[in-house]
């Protein structure tokens, strides 16, 4: 399975690069960054710390620094902490370890050169993606398919995150994300209606510390602060899993429930960043869905299967 | 109880007003019109009608034929028939049996006679309701509960009817709906969330016309109009009992699961008419929900209890 990996670690985008380290059916072609959870130089230099720190071959390339909405948005450091990864001490790294040229060239050159065989998982917002997209937009139909992480469709009451209406990722880049949508590859949405059953405890994170190597005391250490922030702010005794459950989807879509449609962004107004699925099971049409290709979210997911799965594949 | 019934018969409307003629505890007030399932003349005449067949003593009162976003919309003929009641025949009425003046002023000065007594239950487009508030904005304080059919907030991926985003009775005014939301009154919404689940099939009816004489048979004959549309466009075999719900709220709350949170609708753009929640159990906060009172809205319901209260209610 090649992948591309695009990415903002932050300490759930650590769980997942930690993931697909451990997969020996994942050929990971590279991990593009985007500004998001922290600043593009700290995501970057993330990037390359968990690379290392995981024994990845992949090259990191760096990406957009800037979104395509204009907006510049706070760094949710009491998410993230301020170094993207829960403040825990990063080593020095070198960016002589950055393989030139921009992630949305990368995406570019490495959809043509596999036709029809890459998966994009999409765990940050989706500046690099659509970037590559305004300058060919013929590679959307080169793309195997795109796995995103973002979105709220309402589901079991998931809505937003970042404002009521608005996920984190898509609300970072809303321009970016809409262009995703609209464009002719297969989008599949693994958003806040199905992440939130996938909650880490102090417990799972013990085991994972047990079982799993410095890595896991690793990701241990990073998610106190994150599990802070989902304590004091949101009320869980646990953190979120969003970006690792983009990576189960590819394994294991039998373990997802979906619902099919087009999918537009609201781009602007307080719901800004909200997204809005027309079920294609509806007659009937509205113009600002119509014309656009058919996506699917994930609406529900067998979350004890996916932390089972998790937890073992660390182990190993 | 004490009650408005605020409605744009429409047939649902009609299932609702049935329910409310059978049930001892109600203490009708009044029934003000609004325009929605057809114009102001037309659900005013079918208010009447419904009045005189289901032997209600409670006077109707004309409301508002103009909503105050000053938007026009096509009447919803698809639905309701050309004459709002699915096309049944409908003898002549009477325009002498209205009570004189208008519904907001009657909603005045019924709460002002009855402090903290009257229950509004409002079932079609706010509009009546905002201009009473614009008029006497203390009246907040005079009514005992606001219960609205109306708003979606994605439980079971029910986002919209109207629009993807939005709910029939709030798209159909939203600038009142947000400022019924916004006012310091208890309001309870039921919305798509909850009615969805409210199916009444063929053979449901086939029972109530069997067990509710005359008037189950009439609102049988009506369905059938009702029910083409939910086949047809929402692929539902059965129709939904969307007001019946917000009679049954008010007489068994118990049967519903709700969440707490002030309410902000969107007024522009694609997802105008979309109903939007900050749950009071999320620390932080919006600018666009600060300052506005928690209200409820409906998440679950106990279906089976309530088509069977309904069924019996009207089979009494």
């Amino acid at each position: 399975m090649k992948l591309i990996f695009d990415t903002d670690p932050g300490i759930d985008d650590a769980m997942a690069l930690l993931y697909l380290s451990k997969l020996p059916e994942i050929d990971l072609l590279g991990i593009t960054t985007v500004v998001g959870n922290a600043d593009i130089a700290t995501t970057t230099r993330n990037a390359l710390f968990l690379r290392q720190q995981f024994g990845i071959s992949a090259p990191v390339i760096r990406g957009a620094g800037e979104t395509l909405d204009g907006v510049s948005k706070p760094e949710p450091v009491i998410v993230h902490g301020v170094n993207g990864l829960g403040d825990i001490d990063i080593p020095a790294v070198s960016e002589d370890d950055l393989q030139p040229g921009t992630a949305s060239q990368f995406i570019i050159d490495t959809l043509r050169a596999n036709p029809g065989e890459v998966t994009i998982i999409a765990v940050g917002r989706m500046t690099n993606l659509a970037l590559a997209l305004r300058q060919d937009p013929a590679i959307a139909g080169f793309a195997k398919q795109v796995i995103i992480m973002g979105g709220a469709f309402g589901y079991a009451g998931r809505s937003g995150n970042i404002t009521p209406a608005a996920e984190a990722n898509i609300h970072g880049d809303p321009v970016a994300a809409d262009e995703i949508f609209a464009a002719n590859w297969k989008v599949v949405v693994v958003g806040l209606d199905v992440t939130h059953d996938i909650i880490l405890t102090s417990d799972y994170f013990a085991t994972l510390a047990a079982e799993a190597g410095a890595n896991g005391e690793l990701l241990a250490q990073m998610s106190d602060h994150y599990a802070r922030f989902y304590l004091d702010i949101m009320g869980l005794a646990g953190v979120v899993g969003h970006d690792l459950l983009a990576v189960t989807y590819l394994l294991r879509p039998d373990w997802f429930e979906t619902r099919e449609g087009p999918i537009v962004v609201v781009t602007e107004g307080i719901t800004v960043g909200q997204t809005i699925q027309m079920p294609s099971s509806r007659k009937g049409g509205h113009p600002s869905w119509a014309g656009r290709p058919a996506q699917l979210i994930c609406i529900a997911v067998q979350a004890d299967e996916v932390l089972q799965h998790y937890r073992q594949t660390l182990a190993n």
